[in-house]
């Protein structure tokens, strides 16, 4: 395989979450607001984002436990267990969380946002806006 | 901000493109099909994926060329220059990709899959499946 990736995170969330236990499962039951501080050197790298633009968070979870490459579907233990990758466990071999958000507010470095439920202090590594057309299956769904 | 998030790649693109400036932009243009090749040792990861679902194919865009915080749309000149972080510009200041692919097939360790255009070699982070709901704007936006 290749080498290791290294990154450094461009910013931080800042939430009212902080046990890992408190943080409700990915879902659209996530509805409460969260702000990410960027990096202040990065803040010009926000031009052209406006509340309202949904976006794609992509964290560190950097208090990820113990990988499987078995697991049961969002922690139910009555499911019957199924192969990691088939999953959006947070517990991956490289724990990079994808969540979409909707921007609420954006002021500076700071960004608003509704539906990122991430414990206070995950390091951020990205925000991409979402695309239609290409962030959506094509065909046979919708 | 906090320290560097280091990843181990799972797996590699296998493709026919050996050149970066051949790899169109990403867009729902990208019909072709390319093999990930999973590491063999997480091929356990893989069950429950069955060819048709949708996935996000995160990979380390490791020909990534400079940063530059502001750029234009789609490397079209044309167009005003906006901020990296509106833009899905593969020169990110930390260059993962995300994209979303349909299965076609499944081997063992290989997936053979449509609309992923990377180059051969590209090293793969993360597959991730396309959930309903959670990867798609919720209200104004369906």
């Amino acid at each position: 395989m290749s080498q290791a990736a290294s990154f450094q995170p461009i910013g931080v969330v800042r939430s009212a979450l902080d046990d890992l236990d408190a943080a409700p499962s990915q879902g659209p039951e996530a509805g409460t607001t969260a702000v990410i501080e960027l990096d202040p050197a990065l803040a010009e790298g926000l031009q052209g984002l406006t509340p309202g633009r949904w976006l794609w968070v992509l964290c560190h979870f950097d208090r990820a436990k113990q990988v499987k490459l078995k697991v049961h579907p969002r922690g139910d233990r009555s499911r019957p267990q199924t192969g990691l990758f088939s999953t959006r466990s947070p517990h991956r071999v490289n724990p990079i969380s994808l969540t979409l958000v909707r921007l609420e507010a954006l002021e500076g470095n700071r960004l608003t946002v509704r539906g990122l439920e991430m414990v206070d202090g995950t390091p951020v590594l990205d925000l991409k806006p979402w695309v239609a057309g290409i962030d959506q299956p094509r065909g046979e769904q919708e």
